[in-house]
C-alpha cells in the first residue's frame, strides 16, 4: 500500500489542531489521561490477527515475537497510566509562607510541555512506534502526540493510529490529541520539528537522522528538546576471573544475545572485550562454535540487509581483524548471516570503525593484554545505552576502575548479563552518553519517560481554588508532595 | 586590579585537573559534599567586610544589598547542603527481580555528570557569582565546578575562589573540584565550553551571550547541556476588578519593583498590560506620580548605564510610545533614571522592539481594549521567567484564558504580588521558555537546580556489595525510595 507524503500545508493543519487539542488535554485529569491510554491498550489488542499479519508482512519479523511486542506495548500503555494516576511524575512541592521573613508561598509542580513529534524505530513496529513508548509517555504527561509513520511499516502504522483515533473518540477527548501523517522525504521531518506548535520530538533510528532532527531543533528561533536514541554497541567486559570460570556460558550466553531477532536490537552486543590468554582463547573458540550452529534470520527490509552486508564486510576487511565464525547456513535474500570476529587492542585504538554500530547478528572479540587496557578501552569509547560486566565478585573488587569507566560511558550497567532485554519498568534507564542518545538525563522506557515532555511551573501566592489540584491544600489526588521539604501525603494545614 | 587571560593551554591544564578531580569527588558521601558546602558558607562568611568593600568598589551596588547577598549566597549553600544530604534529587529507584517473567533486578538513581562550568552573573556578584546557586548545586550534585570570573567583578570573584579554596583544601577533597580562571574574550567562554572534559555549563547574563554558549554546546561533536538564564520582561497583567479596587497599591507595588536595585534584575518588571479605561488612566497616573519621586541609581558598570541609556532612548523613541513619567533628579554618570512610558496595543503587535528587554528602572504600559487583548498580548510574547496576575478572586474566575496563556511563556506565575524577590526554596521555578532560558526544564534557583548536573544511571543484576549506598538492600543513607513502584524508607527484603 502507497501512503501519500504530508504537504507542508497539511502539516501546518496538524500542528494547529494539535495546539488547540493541547489547550484542552492538559486540564485533563491524571484519571482522564489513564483512561485513554488503557482505551488505547484495548483497541490495540482488538486489533486482533490483522495487525499481526500486515506486521508480518511489512517487517519481517515472526508472528510469536510481534504477539509478544505488541503485549508489550499494551503493557507500557497500562503501566505508564497507572504512573500517570500515581502522580509521582508531577514533583508536586509546596513551601507555604513565612509571613515573618516576607517568604511569599510558593508550589511547583509539572506540567505539559506542548505538542510532541514521534519518529518511530523501524525495529519495533509496536513498542517503539505508533503506540509506543515515546506517544505512551507523552499522553501521560498531557501532550498531543503528532506521529510520522516509518516507511518501512506504514500500514502497521495506519492500522495502530485507526485504534488510537478510536480510543481518543470513545473516552470523549479532542480528535487532535493523536494526529498520523505519513512522508518518507526528509522534507516531512524538517517541517514537523520546525513548526513553531511543536515542542518536543522523541526518535528512535540511525545516528545520521536523529542528529539531523537534533540540530534542526537547535536552529529553531525557539530552540526545543529533541529524544533521540541513536543506537550503541554495548560492550561487553569480560574480566578474567569470570571468564576462567566460566567460558562455555558465556560464550553460550553471548551468542544467544548477538543472534537475537538477528541482532536488530539497539541493545545488541557488538563488543566484546577481554585479556588475552588461554581463558579467552577458549571462550573464543567456544563463541564461534556456538555462532556457527545459528542460522540467518531475514532482516527487517532490504535496506537494512544491505547495510548489514556491507558494513560487516568492511569491518571484517580492516587490517587485523580476523573472522571467527560465520553460521554454518548460507544466507538467503534479504538475510543477516549471524558473524563474530576479533582484533587486537592496538586495532581497536587506532581504527575507529571498530567500534561503529554494524547492525545486524554482529560482534567484535577485542583481545586486550590485561585489565588496565581494558579500562582504557572502556574510557576509549563513545557513549552507550548499556554496558556489561562479566564479573566474579573478587573481579568487580579487584578492578573499581573499570567499573567507574564502563559507568562513565553508559546508561546502564549490567553485571553478569547481556544487554538484550529491556525491562519496563521505573528502574530501566534507557538512553545514555551521546551518541548513544542526544540526552542522557532522560529515558525512552519506563514511566521516567514520561519527565521527557514535561517541565515545572511556579504558582507564587496563588489562591486555594484556583491551583491546580495537585496543588492544593487538601490534597484532592492524593499525591506525595513536598511539604517544606518533607515528603508526605498529607494535607497542607491552613 | 587587572587579571590576565587564561591562555588555551592553561585551560586545558585545568579541566584535565577536574576531570581528575571528578574520579575522586563524584564517589564522595553526601555528607563530605554538604560539608565542603557549609565549609564554603563559613569562608565566605570569613571574608568579612573586604569582600564587601571590593564589591561594592566594583559593583557600584550598595553595601547592605551585598551584605544581604552574601547571607543569601551562604543559604544557598546551606539549603542545598541540607537537600544534598536528604537525597530526594537521587531519585533512588529498586524493582526487584522476578524470576518467573525473568525480569532482572534493576536499581537506578541519579549520577554526577563531570565538570561543570559557570559563567557568573554582572548584576549578582555573590548569589549567581562564582559561588552562587549554578556553584553549590553542581557541587551537591558531585561535579567539580569551573568558575569564569565576571570581568566586572574579577577582584571580588577572585577573593570568592580563594575562600572556595581554602574550604576544599580543609575538608581534605582534591584541589581540582573547584577552579577559577579569567577572561574577558570569547575565546575563553568558548574554550571552556567546547573542551571534551566539560560536561555541562552554567550561565547567567545576555541573550547573545547564552545563545552563543548554546550554540557552541550543541556543534560540539558531543554536545553537552547548557542553562543559561538570559533575561526576560516579566510581563505584569492589571485585571479590571484588581484595577478598579486598588490602582493606588498597584502603582506603588509596582514602582518600588521597577526601580528596585536600579531594575537590574532579571525578574524586573519590563512591561505591564492592563484594559484601557478611566481605571487604568488612574492607575498609570500614580505609577507617573510614584516613578517621578524615585531617584537615578549608579548601575552595575558604565557599559550597562550606557545600554540603558541608549535602549532606553530607543524604546522611548518608538512610534505611539509616550513617556509617562522619569524620575525628577537628573541622574548622575552611570546612573539610570527610573522611566514608564505608555502604548497601545496595537503598536505593541506591531513593533516588536516593544517587547525588548530595557535592562534597568524602566517599564512600559500597554493599554489593551478588552481582556480578550490582554490574553492575545500573553500570547504574543516570548517565553519569560514570570508572568503576574493582578486579580480579584472574581478576576480569574472569569478570565481564565488569561491564566492558561501566561502560564504558558512563564515558569513562575505570580498572583497579586510582584516578579522581584525570588524565593531560594525547593517550589522555586527560576526558569521559563526560551529565551527567558535555554531549557525550561530545570531551575537555577532553590535546591531542584541540583537536576541540572546528574544523569540517570541503571545498576542490572548487580550485587549489592557493590552497589552505591543509595541503592544498597539495608537503604544505610535512610533516603526515600521507590521500591516496586512504592515510595519508601524501608529497606529491601532479599
Amino acid at each position: 500500500m502507497i501512503f501519500q507524503d504530508a504537504t507542508i500545508s497539511e502539516i501546518d493543519q496538524v500542528l494547529q489542531e494539535s495546539w488547540k487539542a493541547f489547550q484542552v488535554y492538559r486540564k485533563t485529569t491524571l484519571k482522564q489521561r489513564a483512561d485513554l491510554m488503557r482505551a488505547i491498550a484495548a483497541e490495540l489488542e482488538a486489533t486482533g490477527n490483522q495487525l499481526i499479519q500486515v506486521a508480518m508482512q511489512e517487517t519481517n519479523l515472526p508472528e510469536a515475537r510481534l504477539k509478544n511486542e505488541r503485549a508489550r506495548t499494551m503493557f507500557q500503555l497500562t503501566s505508564y497510566a497507572a504512573a500517570c494516576e500515581a502522580g509521582h511524575w508531577l514533583e508536586a512541592r509546596i513551601d507555604t509562607a513565612v509571613p515573618a521573613e516576607s517568604q511569599p508561598d510558593l508550589r511547583k509542580m509539572q506540567v505539559a510541555i506542548g505538542p510532541v513529534v514521534v519518529f518511530g524505530a523501524s525495529n519495533f513496529p509496536f513498542a517503539y512506534s505508533t503506540a509506543g513508548g515515546d506517544t505512551a509517555s507523552a499522553l501521560a504527561a498531557g501532550c498531543p502526540v503528532i506521529v510520522k509513520a516509518h516507511p518501512a511499516h506504514a500500514e502497521t502504522s495506519e492500522i495502530v493510529a485507526k485504534a488510537i483515533a478510536k480510543a481518543v473518540q470513545k473516552t470523549g477527548l479532542p480528535k487532535g490529541v493523536f494526529a498520523h501523517v505519513h512522508g518518507s522525504s526528509t522534507e516531512v521531518g524538517k517541517a514537523l520539528v520546525t513548526h513553531p506548535q511543536t515542542r518536543a520530538v522523541g526518535f528512535t533510528g540511525s545516528l545520521g537522522g536523529g542528529k539531523a532532527l537534533f540540530d534542526w531543533a537547535n536552529q529553531r528561533k525557539e530552540p526545543i528538546p529533541v529524544f533521540a536514541e541513536m543506537g550503541s554497541i554495548n560492550p561487553v567486559f569480560l574480566l578474567p576471573g569470570k571468564v576462567r570460570a566460566a567460558a562455555g556460558e558465556l560464550a553460550a550466553q553471548l551468542a544467544g544475545s548477538i543472534t537475537l531477532g538477528t541482532g536488530q536490537f539497539c541493545t545488541n552486543p557488538g563488543l566484546i572485550l577481554g585479556v588475552a590468554g588461554a581463558d579467552l582463547d577458549s571462550f573464543v573458540r567456544e563463541l564461534g562454535a556456538a555462532i556457527e550452529k545459528t542460522t540467518p534470520g531475514t532482516m527487517l527490509h532490504p535496506g537494512i540487509a544491505k547495510a548489514y552486508t556491507e558494513k560487516r564486510q568492511s569491518a571484517l576487511s580492516q587490517d587485523h581483524v580476523e573472522t571467527v565464525a560465520i553460521a554454518a547456513t548460507a544466507p538467503r535474500e534479504n538475510q543477516g548471516v549471524p558473524t563474530v570476529a576479533t582484533a587486537s587492542a592496538e586495532a581497536f585504538f587506532k581504527n575507529p570503525l571498530l567500534h561503529q554500530e554494524v547492525f545486524g547478528p554482529y560482534s567484535l572479540v577485542i583481545q586486550c593484554p590485561d585489565v588496565a587496557t581494558l579500562v582504557k578501552a572502556a574510557q576509549h569509547l563513545e557513549g552507550q545505552l548499556t554496558a556489561s560486566l562479566m564479573a566474579t565478585d573478587e573481579d568487580l573488587a579487584q578492578h573499581g576502575a573499570l567499573v567507574d569507566a564502563a559507568q562513565e560511558i553508559c546508561g546502564r550497567l549490567i553485571l553478569n548479563g547481556v544487554p538484550t532485554g529491556v525491562r519496563v519498568s521505573l528502574s530501566q534507564q534507557h538512553g545514555g552518553p551521546f551518541p548513544a542518545t542526544t540526552d542522557s538525563r532522560f529515558t525512552s522506557v519506563g514511566a521516567d519517560a514520561i519527565k521527557r515532555w514535561v517541565r515545572p511551573l511556579a504558582y507564587q501566592s496563588w489562591i486555594d481554588a484556583a491551583l491546580p489540584d495537585a496543588l492544593k491544600n487538601s490534597n484532592p489526588l492524593g499525591i506525595w508532595r513536598m511539604i517544606n521539604n518533607e515528603l508526605t501525603q498529607a494535607e497542607v494545614k491552613s
